[in-house]
């Protein structure tokens, strides 16, 4: 392949150009049998993209014959076949004549096979031998499309394997069409299954969403407008990226795999996630070389931020429930969880995109049928004019975006448009040119003229699109196994954490108004209608925390305050704001000492986003304990301080005080005096060693810090700072003592979920026993303690 | 003063409450006397609001008397009074028989005197004492209005100090009017001057847009908003501020006083910065405490980030230069190079705003007149529906602002606006009113009746409000002393380094078409249009840099980079780059050593801002040398680093060195180790202790990292890093040594700036004598050496 193709030619004209270099070198006869051939996908788009396929490449040096095959009988095949071809469209170009003499020849050489058992694939095999032979024709290869659900795969691919593989010398290409599992775990025993039988390079996964014109316009369009793009593509220029499927249709007649699947793993798993790795990836230097293509892919992939339950809002049009119970014979009482509206935020965290908000939204039953990608860029500009008198093309304050418009909705088919007062793009003029004026009409908040915009020469199908690509073996425009399996692994933690979600119920198309619109804070979705009516009896929300109240009360003998978890956290971050503001005005530094593990890492993020008036820049921060692994390990307490606290404010370096755990390259040796140095630094720091807060948790065990029942160390006498050693898991520990705990003006425990419960019970009735409860032992000599517990921990 | 009042009345009606509160207390005669009384400003507004003065205030405790003075002779003076007199207007709701009355009440109050010699003050001081003798009540106070030019100061100051102050029991307020000051020094030394004839709190200096109804009532609004505007008032949610006032006038006629100050001192330095601090401050929790208000202010100023040359831009209208040599008989020849329209932008680095911009912007000759601040919030929604369903009281993805609509503009008068996506905004009813519908009216592009529009139900002049608030001592709306060379502070930096600058030529009014859009690229601005057309022959622009290629040589038989040096930090930064890729795709990790001083500072904020590929994730940062000092020393190399590198980008805490400069509470000394503490550090980390990359720089003396001429350590010899002492002035360094550079796979040599020239010249001619020229010693074993050299430094 030469790799200035791309910029040359369009795309299609090059793989047509590709496809006949190689087609001189080999040619040869190819079969392709189109597994499922009575089926809906075939019937629609299928056949029709085998025609174009015999069109295009026909009578060059290939031969073709067209094997359509399925479980039906003979009889009914052949009868399908014959008015599938009756139903097939000759490009606009060709005359009436012409076509029926097209579909004439395309007919000659297909038919049906019934295919069943093993025999019938050698049958076919055999069948195919002949014809080539017949032909005179060396064979080039085979291409099953399965157009089957899934369940049928395996049984298939086992006899293709079996019975049917072209000799050596031809290739063997499989077309695979989705769903590719359900979650991670499936997704990877069907490609290990598959993997049993087909070598990675003979299975050509299909998205679709990859044919269409204008997402497969993106690579090239970013690569072909580099240099335009190259200062703008990027955080400080994007504001937001928005990636989005409206569909106006229902899940009715389909609600069978509908509620197997629910749309994020029917479109935003594959079709939408598969756009924002072309939106969003490192653009290779080479954008011919599939592998570069899909390492770079890949490493976007890594880049993902985690999803989380925030992260996704869910809808379901109220229709759906009832859709289901008829169609699927449930009872009366049966009400679906079931999404058919999704929109989540995705983040990357690299320095291309950190901050940038990527919207994925698709759904069901809305208001219009649309697809497109919208980047739309940062406003950095003041215009001293009023605004009546901007003018498109040069105001840098009107809008500024990048269109892919993937398809119907009010532009009728797909386009690239880009702002004019952004850049006149550069665009493969053989395949795309500029649309038409359409007085009147605004697309995303400005008329069509403020936009260069760009329509297909040739609309094209996206199916013919692909199986074009299949036939020239061009793999950059397929789901690899690597591929597949990252994005299951990027959506299964959310897909789990939303399976016992409550959709909100929406009553489809303009009604909606809108009930679907949703608004981000930070990394959380929410709908930006807080409360709506219950349109139709359902399975309705719970109850919101903010219904109930924060609780002061005491707990051994001392303040307990408990809410529930988020009223807590944001109670106990005003609190150590407060003690912190007090102690900078008092004297000028606020020490702080912190504790690792789960709950604390909620408190960490209400710090970090909400508190502006929190003196950082006074503040040390110190450790209560930590793991004795390098820093950078992922069980590093620390690790957690710094990606939820210390990444997102600023507190300088040297007011950090991590544990000194790794020290002349090993961990917590006794002989490098790490806790003996840590107490140095506390005692040449702060004042009277005693710290203005210390942030404990309580474990299950009734331990503190890492301070465990019976430690021999850490629970009293002189030491400030310990080794010690978990219980659980021989592993060691450093901690700071109880004595140095109970100097702090101000020690506040944690204590959180209804894990928690037994021993919150447990140590109300214990007296001083810190040897077998730690937890008893924490009592300020001279400071305050105070108790902050979720409902769940202390109600149960 | 009762703390709650704001909260229960208006403003106006508030200090009204307070004004009868304190005069039924206290009551008593008060002067007012006016200098400069027949001046443009006098007659324009001061006399007007004397008379407001007394409407409001007479007849409660108080008796009042008017003394216009100035230098004119005592005919003349009255005859201006008498006619001044006339002109006066009374409130709408008086009937003109009433008004005729109250007038000539207001005239018997008022008189003329010439006020020259001390004895004309001391007269009047006499004449104000009999006076209140014969009315048989105590004196209040005297408040002198200075209404004429800074120059007449401090005249008039010693006057008023030595002859005519009120007796002890009775107050003194004097009231400035600005310019105060020209710069930070000339107002230190005005205000010195000042504070020696007054107290502090017996000075008003009058920013008159503090009086401006929609400026005072930010902090209210502010206040009275808390709840809605808390979660909203900061960076997450704010995408940008703009404070704008825009006139169509222009400088005709007052050409010698523009040309001495231009728009930045006339109206940024003092309107629109006040302006930025009543939006950015934060709020005391008691807002009617003068004292924490101002300490919030101050507070405000020491976070701006400091101005730079980049960080404006400068146009000056078509006609001024001609109007200049005009009005001020200057030669044909003559181009004036003071701006008479700037735009500016402001970042405040603290944790509410950091990141936010704030646009300031003013000009003379524009297409109209209108002043506004717009707080415009980011769009954080995504609406399910089509933009053409979004209803402006329900989407939150219409735009959502706030207004604060000082005047003039389509609106005509002062305005609150807003958006009703946003809240329904809570004012005091008695001073603002909701303004009624104005069809067709849009504003900020949207229909008036998108927002929550209101308006004050009496519309104030800005000097009769604040001649009001100076009898009524509500020092919180008058700029401090601290305040004042706090802005000064912040502006006189810029001011120098613009001082030389050819501003932009602009045709005036609407045919300035975008010719003064501006546009920020991280904290840079510039015009939107690179290259206008020169409208009349003027000063003209300077050959871009980037009309030089950058340069490719030798230096010292090594590769040399020499060009302008935006482009030699640019190359740097990517040969940088360049560098870690390569070593994180060989090795895993990337060590850099970076010098400290001011040529790597550019390189830090490019390497900040513009390199995302950069894998800082697996970077470790070194230091070359450092300074034994405290890490948190501005002095300390590390500080450089971490202001200009590390708080922008993410670099693991544990992938930073820093020099060990600081061990057990004391700094560099032998005895602590620290040199052999980062050597062993080093030898840890770093394979063979070769770093990848060490930048150094080149001392005058020819010294480089902190190896100077003659050292004893350092320059050979085992020790990787070693203890020096600089020449200039005993001070002691820590520096790696030059055996341990030598062994790096790449140095590289930044040298910037014309006072190099001499030391680039003599090294590039001697040998190998690292004693006497330390740089000359640097040259890696089996590594690269590239020099990096701007025009400057390299050509003199």
């Amino acid at each position: 392949r030469r790799p200035g193709c791309w910029k040359m030619l369009t795309v299609a004209m090059c793989v047509a150009l590709l496809g006949c270099l190689r087609a001189q070198e080999l040619g040869g006869h190819v079969s392709v049998i189109l597994l499922g051939a009575t089926g809906d996908l075939a019937r629609k788009y299928l056949w029709q993209g085998l025609f174009q396929l015999y069109l295009d490449e026909a009578g060059q040096a290939y031969s073709f014959s067209f094997h359509g095959a399925a479980l039906t009988s003979t009889k009914q095949g052949q009868e399908f076949i014959a008015k599938v071809m009756e139903s097939l469209s000759c490009p606009e170009d060709v005359v009436p004549g012409r076509c029926a003499e097209l579909k004439g020849q395309f007919q000659q050489l297909s038919g049906y096979h019934r295919l069943k058992t093993g025999e019938d694939y050698a049958a076919l095999s055999t069948d195919i031998e002949a014809r080539v032979q017949r032909q005179g024709v060396r064979e080039a290869g085979r291409i099953f499309y399965f157009s089957v659900p899934p369940f049928a795969y395996a049984d298939i691919a086992r006899n293709i394997n079996g019975s049917c593989r072209p000799d050596p010398g031809a290739w063997l290409r499989v077309v695979l069409e989705k769903p590719f599992g359900h979650d991670h775990l499936s997704a990877q025993q069907l490609a290990a299954e598959l993997g049993s039988f087909f070598r990675e390079e003979e299975m050509y996964r299909v998205d679709h969403y990859l044919g269409k014109q204008a997402v497969a316009q993106i690579l090239p369009f970013r690569d072909q407008n580099r240099k335009a793009l190259d200062g703008l593509w990027n955080r400080h220029h994007v504001e937001r990226v928005e990636i989005i499927m409206k569909e106006t249709v229902d899940a009715e007649g389909r609600t069978g795999f509908y509620e197997e699947y629910g749309v994020i793993r029917d479109v935003l798993q594959n079709h939408l996630t598969e756009v924002l790795t072309l939106v969003a990836m490192e653009l290779p230097h080479n954008t011919s070389s599939p592998e570069s293509m899909l390492q770079h892919k890949l490493r976007t992939f890594q880049a993902l931020r985690g999803l989380q339950k925030g992260s996704a809002v869910l809808g379901q049009y109220q229709a759906y429930s009832e859709q289901v119970r008829r169609e699927q014979q449930k009872p009366d009482t049966f009400h679906s969880r079931t999404p058919t509206f999704a929109g989540i935020l995705v983040h990357i965290d690299n320095l291309r995109w950190e901050g940038v908000p990527f919207i994925l939204m698709s759904g069901k039953a809305l208001d219009e049928r649309v697809g497109y990608v919208r980047i739309l860029f940062r406003n950095q500009a003041y215009c001293a004019q009023n605004d009546k008198r901007w003018v498109a093309e040069q105001s840098q304050c009107l809008p500024r975006q990048i269109i892919f418009y993937i398809g119907h909705g009010e532009l009728g088919g797909p386009a690239v448009l880009v702002s004019r007062n952004l850049f006149r793009p550069s665009l493969p003029p053989e395949s795309w040119k500029e649309l038409e004026g359409r007085p009147g009409l605004h697309l995303f908040g400005r008329p069509l003229s403020d936009y260069y915009a760009y329509g297909p020469v040739r609309e094209q199908d996206a199916y013919s699109v692909l199986i074009s690509r299949i036939f020239h073996g061009r793999k950059d425009s397929f789901i690899t196994t690597e591929n597949l399996l990252a994005s299951w692994a990027f959506w299964t933690p959310l897909l789990d954490s939303l399976a016992h979600e409550v959709p909100r119920l929406y009553p489809g198309g303009a009604e909606n108004g809108p009930l679907l619109d949703f608004e981000f804070r930070g990394a959380q979705l929410h709908f930006s209608q807080r409360q709506p009516e219950q349109l139709v009896p359902g399975p309705g929300p719970a109850p919101l925390p903010s219904d109930f109240q924060v609780l002061r009360a005491t707990y051994r003998d001392s303040p307990l305050i408990s809410a529930w978890p988020e009223e807590l956290i944001a109670k106990l971050a005003d609190d150590i704001e407060a003690a912190a503001v007090r102690a900078v005005r008092r004297v000028g530094t606020f020490h702080l000492a912190l504790s690792g593990g789960s709950s604390p890492v909620a408190l960490f993020q209400q710090l970090a986003s909400g508190h502006f008036g929190f003196p950082w820049a006074h503040t040390h921060l110190w450790l209560v304990d930590e793991r004795c692994v390098p820093l950078w390990d992922p069980e590093s307490n620390f690790q957690g301080l710094q990606a939820h606290l210390l990444q997102h404010i600023r507190v300088p370096y040297y007011n950090v005080h991590p544990m000194p755990v790794h020290l002349h390259q090993r961990l917590c040796a006794a002989e490098d005096r790490g806790a003996q140095m840590y107490a140095g630094e506390i005692s040449a720091l702060v004042a009277n060693s005693s710290f203005d807060l210390v942030l404990l948790g309580m474990g299950m065990d009734g331990h503190t810090a890492s301070l465990f029942p019976h430690s021999p160390t850490g629970l009293d006498g002189e030491p400030l700072v310990v080794l010690t050693e978990s219980p659980s898991g021989p592993q060691q520990r450093m901690s700071l003592s109880l004595p140095l705990i109970n100097r702090a003006r101000k020690v506040a425990v944690l204590v959180m979920g209804r894990v928690k419960r037994e021993i919150t019970m447990l140590v109300s009735r214990v007296g001083h026993e810190p040897k077998k409860w730690p937890i008893s032992g924490v009592l300020p000599s001279s400071g305050q303690l105070v108790w902050y517990m979720d409902y769940e921990a202390f109600l149960g």
